[in-house]
């Protein structure tokens, strides 16, 4: 256990073995954090709220929280979380193993995320969203959920296994995006996809089969399915199996 | 009054009663604070600039300040201000009751914001911007104003009552959102627009009157104006005489 | 030598002559800080992680990093960097005199940035890119470098002297934007560019000769090349040779 003099723990909060907590960061009371897990500075873990309803942060064993990190009470994170700096995730999200959230990036909450799911620096996932297993969101990415701004209605957006969404896409209230498909940079998608193809556009269209592109190195090999060709991060016994 | 021991508070700083201010945040000289707001962990408040020309910031009674925030001097906050977590807000702004400012925002300061207006997310609110009131804006929105970039000319945008700013939107330099306008998100939008008509697209073009869009609740009815259905978190002697 | 006390130094760090390190902020071993500059209060500097190989991070003298800022190991500035808050830049970036960074950007690191180059608040600017001088980067633009999301693949873009990126605008993986170009707001642009023509819309396409756009105030001057025209914050010697 490593807890920087200047950090502020609450007695209520529960630590597993090995846990480093840096300076100036704040853990509330309702948390409990796995074994071998890195907290680093300023960060606050824990923020309760009206709609947490008191229920436990848990963060799972051998994550690593990046600096000026904030994370609300009652969600749910399995092992090997990753986060870059800044990071903002809400009350009521559950998510599965080996989660990455890049820099900057804002889960609103009310969110089920699968496991080994990457989203890169600065993106925002609404509430209600529901995002599969191996799911890629690029940076400055937005998945909404309000059909008629402002409303109280919450119709989530929902992204399906191995898909892909590219930098600066946003997609409507409750789009699917199918297993396999890959959303464009800058596209505004709307409504419902076929999977294993490709969207792009503002308005995004249908383009062709993810098949038809090819990688660029002279080889003439399709680059999707992505998972045939990418498999950093992954564990073996994961990717030899897809 | 509830000061955390590490928060760091000059000594010509006003603070009304009641106020609350978290861990790690420091509190300049040149600032008035009204009674039972709450000011969280790792803010600053009121830092001066050449800009600020040392007027005084001054937030309103029974505000929220989350964690992480930034308020430079010289800038007027009417009660309730509520903000999300690291916001920025520059010098001299103006702002009337009950504004909302969501996580990640940037208000570059000299601008006029009017009474119950709501911005959401990582907006970009440029310099010069003048927001009427029950105004709302959605994440990614950006505010512009310079029509010759890099220039020293500075045309702001105009956004009047009730209009609402969907995701990822451009207000182009010196563009005015009339009454009661819908700009669909991922918009890209110059020049001038009708009350009560729905912009959208890149570039963005006037699509129909508000009233066409319909609710998809089964019930036919009209989804704008908002005001007629969505009153949550607006005073009822308010909303009851829009 | 100005160190607030609750800041916390490395004794391996190297401090020039007249530095000022604000409440709460952490420098690291392996740091060089040039005389005369502020590192303001909640800020990281000198972070190390498994790529930038224990190099050293060299800040030049006379600059101002402003508050929350996260600076890692590994980088070079020259004299009078600027940042606005909240900026985060990684390992083995290089870049020369006077670099302004805005709020909430993030450089990702491995990147190439000339003199008096400046970016507005909130850009992204991935691995990999090239940037020559006196180039301008305004709000929400991301450079991209993955042309097979996901890959291990880094195409970087390049962007040359004078060119200015406006608002929103996406550059693809391998861009050239070349000397003078100027890429109209909410912008997606792919592949190579003519020097000093304006490239607009999504897609992207050419649109003018710079030299075309007039300015607003009458006089029927052209508003491009913008260095005819705007000098501010340039040394007179080098405004007056261009």
């Amino acid at each position: 256990m490593s807890i920087h003099p200047t950090a502020i723990i609450s007695e209520s909060a529960v630590l597993g073995l090995d846990v480093t907590i840096g300076a100036f960061t704040i853990i509330y009371d309702n948390v409990e954090i796995g074994a071998g897990t890195v907290i680093e500075s300023h960060c606050e873990i824990g923020i309760g709220n009206a709609m947490s309803e008191s229920k436990v942060l848990v963060i799972g064993k051998n994550s690593l929280i990046r600096s000026h990190s904030i994370f609300y009470e009652g969600s749910t994170f399995g092992s090997e979380l990753i986060t870059g700096h800044r990071v903002t995730v809400r009350e009521k999200t559950t998510a599965g193993l080996n989660l990455q959230i890049g820099t900057l990036s804002d889960i609103q909450g009310h969110c089920e995320i699968g496991d080994y799911v990457r989203f890169h620096s600065n993106v925002h996932i609404g509430q209600m969203s529901v995002i599969g297993n191996y799911v890629w969101i690029f940076p400055y990415v937005v998945l909404t959920n309000d059909p008629h701004p402002p409303s109280n209605i919450l119709q989530g957006v929902r992204i399906k296994d191995f898909a892909a969404i590219a930098t600066m896409s946003v997609l409507l209230p409750g789009a699917i995006i199918e297993e396999g498909v890959l959303v464009g940079a800058h596209s505004n998608l709307k409504g419902i996809t076929e999977a294993n193809f490709v969207y792009s556009g503002n308005p995004a269209v249908k383009v062709c089969a993810t098949s038809k592109i090819k990688l660029q190195d002279g080889s003439g090999n399709p680059a999707y399915p992505w998972k045939e060709r990418f498999k950093r991060g992954y564990p073996k016994s994961i990717s030899d199996q897809w």
